[in-house]
């Protein structure tokens, strides 16, 4: 079987015959093989075993024939070590029973030690192994994960997480450096132990007022991206994002992943051309017929034609209630509608 | 006692002599004389009671000394003469007991009398008789009605909403018409009875791509906007719009509501400088310290100065645990500060 290295390509937005696409969540519970693995599997069960953590990394990625897998992994586990109480809810909802709360909790944090995740590597080695296409580590972005520190869970409001970056900004700087050096170390293992490229997924960060945005998080996300080695492609994802692009281009990665609430075009403006750009398919659409798949898929190809560096995905993870068909319908659809375009444009 | 209608003509972009500010749900939980008048009567049974909703509605302005008032009421009560079962749960989240799922669904929604909410205009007649500042009404506006008549409630991915868009266009239009109908008659009636100003909430438009919103919202919007009175301000509001702004403009409204997620001086500048603008502090912030309040309200007012036509507000609704000094501090400081940039520039 050839080696499909397209994906890595258009991350270095190197001429390509068709648009890469993977899909956030493309080994999930919408998929009947992941769900009878977790039949005898709990979630950070799961996380912890390589060898099943690597089956459904590679068995979704082979199912769906896209052009990437992305470890089976949680954006939390870089907290695990971090002694917060990391748990999942039958619905796969991350809790931590013992949050972050005040400036001595921050005090309080241990050191992070890559060590302690050392099944997430093997399950690279594993996966990478069994691979024919690119494999993707991936950590939370340092705001991200303290709003689940701080929070203890999800939430709409992320008002223990402004409290306390409005309240105590030495406590959070400080809270936000020793996480950019955890994710840095828990990524660079992951390329040691063969991912070829990296996403940060700072999901919730959309939740900030630019301003903010420059003062609390910019500084760190630099920080990381720093940290990373060169010439390893680093996309740099959140939601909610349409008016933090300019700053999140200024804090780094060499793809951009934007969700689908701003037109593809109008964001690749904003943040560059010198930039790959990953989108931006509302994943509710896969929900709906084929038609309107292929409506959507058009317009945001439309929209990325005529530039090099576009990696196709969903705006955010896959829906539980997603049919596997439909999945396997786009992927073929971008496949082949790009290729035409490519064609068309020689 | 002098009238006030610094607000209206910000509203018109003429010049004021400070910046006027009013805050969205200001007659709310945080606030002690409300949580007295909700322990004798329902949410429904307060929006129903002229008298009672007149009285929050002023209490409040009174309270705070903004300068707008806006009707004690809620978004989704133009439902209720449709027959979807409005309900509010304890804490004040909606139910519509029979939503709307179905293409057959949409066709058999009565037609809207604007009378059967009569209750509001007596509530805006109290309420305006005993204001000495602009008094404004609202509605839901169609998209966001539609979102909470289709989910039959709140949502985090608007899934059951997207797919009727999708797959059954026919009928979201239909269902569209029959909502710009009767949003624009409610609207209609409230400035009839005194209503000085309307405010459009389009709060959960956001969800949807810009593509989406061209083809399945925008056009719906601009009739609305077309079928009220020229010469009162219609305040066009949503969160989470910063890839949507350009076509909010172009459907309508003299004043564009921006929730704290962009900067207010990128907003304005796509929105057009003539248009106002109404926002956008984040409501998270007013539940830290005066500190963090005072340097987000000179950072608003920055971004906004040399301008006519800003008008102060959260992004969003006041949140429950907020502290009422808190707010009054706020009113007070956009107040003064923005007074003394005035003065500076004259």
């Amino acid at each position: 079987m050839p080696y499909n290295d397209t994906f890595l390509r258009a991350c270095r937005r190197d001429p390509v015959p068709y648009t890469p696409v993977w899909l956030m969540r493309q080994a999930g519970r919408y998929m009947p093989e992941y769900r009878a693995i977790r039949a005898r599997l709990g979630f950070l069960e799961l996380c912890h075993d390589p060898a099943a953590a690597a089956e459904v990394t590679v068995t979704a990625a082979e199912r769906l024939e896209v052009d990437a897998a992305i470890l089976f992994a949680d954006i939390l586990l870089v907290l695990e070590p971090l002694g917060l109480g990391l748990q999942f809810t039958p619905a796969d909802g991350p809790v931590l029973t013992r949050p972050v709360r005040t400036p001595d909790d921050v005090s309080r944090l241990p050191d992070f030690d890559p060590a302690a995740l050392s099944f997430v590597y093997d399950a690279v080695r594993l996966a990478r192994r069994a691979l024919h296409i690119p494999l993707i580590g991936f950590a939370g972005a340092p705001f991200t994960l303290a709003s689940y520190a701080i929070e203890g869970g999800g939430s709409r409001t992320y008002i223990h997480t402004k409290n306390l970056m409005h309240r105590y900004p030495e406590a959070w700087h400080a809270l936000m450096e020793k996480l950019v050096n955890a994710v840095a170390a828990y990524l660079r293992e992951q390329i040691a132990a063969g991912a070829q490229a990296v996403q940060v997924f700072d999901s919730w960060v959309g939740c900030l007022t630019p301003w903010d945005y420059r003062r609390f998080v910019l500084p760190h996300m630099r920080d990381l991206f720093a940290a990373l080695p060169e010439g390893v492609p680093a996309i740099h994802f959140g939601t909610g994002t349409s008016g933090l692009l300019e700053s999140m281009r200024a804090a780094g990665g060499s793809v951009i992943g934007v969700d689908w609430r701003i037109d593809l075009a109008v964001a690749w403006q904003r943040i560059g051309y010198d930039r790959a750009i990953q989108g931006n398919l509302d994943p509710v659409v896969l929900l709906a017929d084929r038609d309107s798949i292929r409506d959507h898929v058009h317009e945001i190809l439309r929209q990325a034609a005529g530039r090099h560096g576009h990696i196709f995905n969903l705006g955010h993870g896959i829906l539980p209630v997603t049919p596997v068909d439909h999945v396997r319908y786009l992927v073929d659809l971008v496949h082949n509608v790009s290729a035409a375009n490519a064609r068309r444009v020689r």
